[in-house]
């Protein structure tokens, strides 16, 4: 069995070789730009793959996209048809995302940066706050990582609710689907977590028209994708008032352009693409194992669905 | 029966009396000072009692501290011996602690503070950190908030350490007890919460010796109270780095002197007592239930020992 590996960084992508190798022994693993022998590679697994990297493969098995989502795949223009893509989720994804969100929901909820700019001030200025039971939290996205999610918010006290695709039960949060079932998820959510899959139905979800069905005053939390935001319609809902704060994790260019109006607006806050990472020890075991079952198997339960795009 | 009722502005005590009469109309309810008959007075309700506030009245059945410590109350160098102190706790106030202690410890687990100085540099920095689960948190303090502040940094996936005067027992957190448990439970920590109560033997127990057991760069929470951290020991051991972050709720005075060195730190996160506000509404239900129990059955569950003093 042959494996390719393809990671913009050649670094990287020596790295990912060489964890690969010492877990798979009996695999041949090889950087995609210098693979001896093309008809023999199997297995392409990749992150962000230039276009048309993969048609030197006739005899691709599998691709496996090192991360949750499928999208930067899926962006090659010449991508081989019919090749499952694997996702590489786990435990440690999840729970990543979970404390990500804690975290941002929780800073939010509890007006921790007006509390930090009083600071500067040296200004002592309580600032008081429902309790989270008063407070409604709303995920868009109930997939692994957003149910996660959801649960997570749910237990630590807040009013949940919850939007996906297809109808999903969560344990203490009110879900909603589909297109009918946006408008009664938005009203009245004070923060909005945008977790979603980056699909032809998703992208620029997080638009006015979606920011201005929200409560006055909410915050975005987009941990998702950045094909998912509008930026101008942010910047000008933020500057109504309409929306109070977001915070920001993922980018249309990543890493973020210097010169970008988001990096000094002071409503926003950014974080650099690092709510969910996988660390390379252990995604490099989740795709280890991926591997050998989908050999042994012809499939294995993280084969993701091209056509709905994730 | 009649209630004399005591909080250091004039105006918060009009406020707390009308709310009192409102839930209690068959008691009698005035501010402390305008009390008309001092020996009909059978119960204080009181925060930050002036010294010798209580003196006048000679038949008190119970004092009633509007939080959850009793330290404000036992400061009263001449406070009637032998009245029973209640304490004020309930489920609004557990879980504003909770989320309070939740967002700080994932704060700074996250390493929050660093990329918002990248931010502010417009710089793309990503920090690496470990899963919660390879994380230390210890939490000093076992009682309702101590207790329900660990269960749910256990529920986000930390590794949690407890430590208390006598023995508790907690799912999912290792306990540790006493004078003999505190260097167990301080090595290895990395954020250290602080939410005893406030006694001779917790005053000063945040200082130098404690914060050299700790993993060298270990932040510290303190949402207690102020006189139980050295801040002379605490800017020094932020200098030196073996502490590299401290989030502070609580003061030896406040609001914190505007000349005070905490306010600039850049290692030191202020907020200004909001860690578990009662609100007012909730506060009154509470106490006005409390002191309908005591009066009926002359105790309530509430009622603190003054001898342990909390």
């Amino acid at each position: 069995m042959s494996i390719a590996v393809y990671l913009p960084s050649e670094a990287s992508t020596e790295d990912w070789c060489r964890m690969l190798r010492d877990l798979m022994p009996d695999w041949e693993v090889h950087p995609l730009q210098k693979v001896p022998d093309p008809a023999a590679v199997e297995y392409a697994v990749v992150w962000r793959p230039k276009t048309g990297c993969m048609t030197p493969f006739p005899n691709l098995k599998a691709i496996v996209s090192i991360g949750a989502g499928i999208d930067h795949v899926l962006a090659d223009a010449e991508l081989p048809q019919d090749v499952p893509i694997i996702r590489t989720v786990g435990t440690d994804l999840t729970q990543r995302m979970k404390e990500y969100v804690a975290l941002h929901v929780l800073r939010h909820h509890r007006a921790l940066p007006a509390l930090q700019v009083s600071q500067a001030a040296r200004k002592w200025a309580p600032v008081v706050v429902p309790p989270a039971s008063g407070r409604r939290v709303g995920v868009m996205g109930l997939g692994n990582l957003g149910s996660a999610a959801a649960s997570l918010l749910a237990a630590i006290g807040f009013d949940v609710v919850g939007w996906s695709r297809s109808p999903k039960e969560i344990a203490g949060v009110t879900t909603f689907a589909g297109d009918g079932g946006l408008a009664p998820f938005l009203a009245g959510t004070e923060i909005l977590v945008c977790l979603l899959p980056l699909t032809d139905q998703t992208r620029g979800i997080l638009n006015a028209d979606t920011f201005n069905q929200l409560k006055r005053g909410a915050c975005i939390i987009n941990a998702a994708r950045g094909p998912h935001l509008v930026d101008e319609d942010l910047i000008e809902v933020l500057a109504s008032g309409q929306i109070e704060a977001a915070t920001l994790d993922v980018f249309h260019i990543e890493p973020l352009p210097s010169d970008h109006p988001f990096w000094d607006n002071p409503k926003i806050t950014i974080t650099p693409h690092v709510a969910s990472l996988i660390d390379a020890p252990t995604g490099s075991r989740i795709i280890a194992r991926n591997l050998r079952t989908f050999a042994e198997t012809g499939t294995v339960a993280d084969v993701a669905d091209a056509r709905r795009g994730y």
